[in-house]
């Protein structure tokens, strides 16, 4: 399978592109060329050098928006901010058939930690105040809803990014297309350690972008280093 | 210590009353006085049964308002729906000195599953939308702020009230008084098994609110029952 991580030289993407690369083919993508392919060359000799006769994928740096058009899953590893100018850039470059994995969380740190800023709008019709995930605002700018897929948010981009570590973690996941749920799963579960837990249509995405920030505050408080959720 | 349980009754009230007896005097409240002192008398005979001689505390019913007059401690384990009416009845009998604890949840069952359905509300001089938390709407009601302390909204009510079993789990706690989060962690961790992770301030407890309805979904839709959140 071909996965374009789109700004793959971030943590998050570094680490998804060594665990996946032993056996698909990634591309890393990043809003620079020289970047994206320094990134890549780095990627490979580590997954080459852990996996040694194991590795059957590969790894190749390039333009994100190129990377985007090539792959059968596009993972949006990019920040929230701008997110929505680089989303009407996107647009043209994205087929229907492709999962849209989205592991973006709207967030802004504070004195009072980490919160949680998702779009707020108001109905025109019903006047009430809505509040949207950033997976529906994918939806909403790149349709079909059904091949958006809110995933990978809780995962540590650190132990992720450490070949030979497990992670003994969950990822939820949501969404609204079954096939295309099957298919993330199916890739999150390929993470050593990782098990896919479903929560339903890609409504309640919300609800995982809102506990992500809740792990930072973890961290942020409590002093918990790389937390993750485990479901018990 | 003196802790009421508001709507104690319910199957949380019946856990908290069980695990806190054993050492604490326990006021179970309710809207009827009838079932409170019934529940109690119930909840009564299980803990002495299962502590024997350890058992140092005791467990009264009596009604709500009643029992949040005379307790250190209030726990409103009380539904969503009605709440706003209830904090009305209930403000002239609380006291600055009284820590309240609020694991409420707003949250509705529609055909997508549960969904979240925190205070919505446009600030007058700003224009800007708000989402609060429950128990911030708790607090701006019940004032001073810090005295209000979320927590105990991912604890398994059903695991709680099975005496014997351990938790195994995570209770996220966040609120404005430094001296109010002391009681609460310590109240928090004599339940066996439940370790209080710190989250910040009251401003942080829409995220937990928001990420116990995803544990909901959790259930609805990977069938997992009566999942926790454990921290790793």
């Amino acid at each position: 399978m071909k996965i374009a991580i789109l700004g793959g030289t971030g943590k998050l993407g570094q680490g998804l592109a060594l665990r996946w690369a032993k056996t698909h083919d990634v591309l890393i993508g990043s809003r620079s060329i020289e970047k994206a392919k320094s990134a890549a060359k780095n990627y490979l000799q580590s997954a080459r050098r852990f996996y040694g006769k194991d590795f059957r994928g590969s790894i190749e740096g390039t333009e994100n928006l190129n990377a985007a058009g090539q792959a059968d899953v596009v993972v949006l590893s990019v920040p929230y901010q701008g997110l929505s100018d680089f989303l009407i850039a996107l647009k043209p470059r994205v087929s229907e058939e492709q999962l849209l994995l989205c592991p973006v969380v709207p967030m802004m740190k504070t004195e009072k930690g980490f919160v949680h800023t998702p779009f707020k709008s108001v109905d025109l019709v019903t006047k009430r105040l809505q509040i949207r995930s950033v997976a529906e605002a994918v939806a909403d700018e790149l349709p079909p809803r059904g091949r958006v897929v809110a995933a990978l948010h809780t995962l540590s981009s650190r132990k992720l990014a450490q070949l030979g570590r497990s992670l003994d973690c969950d990822s939820f996941v949501c969404g609204d297309d079954k096939s295309k749920i099957v298919i993330a799963d199916r890739l999150i579960e390929q993470l050593p350690g990782v098990r896919a837990i479903n929560i339903g249509p890609l409504s309640n995405a919300l609800q995982v972008e809102a506990a992500t920030v809740m792990l930072q505050n973890v961290t942020e408080f409590s002093g918990i280093r790389e937390p993750v959720i485990k479901i018990l």
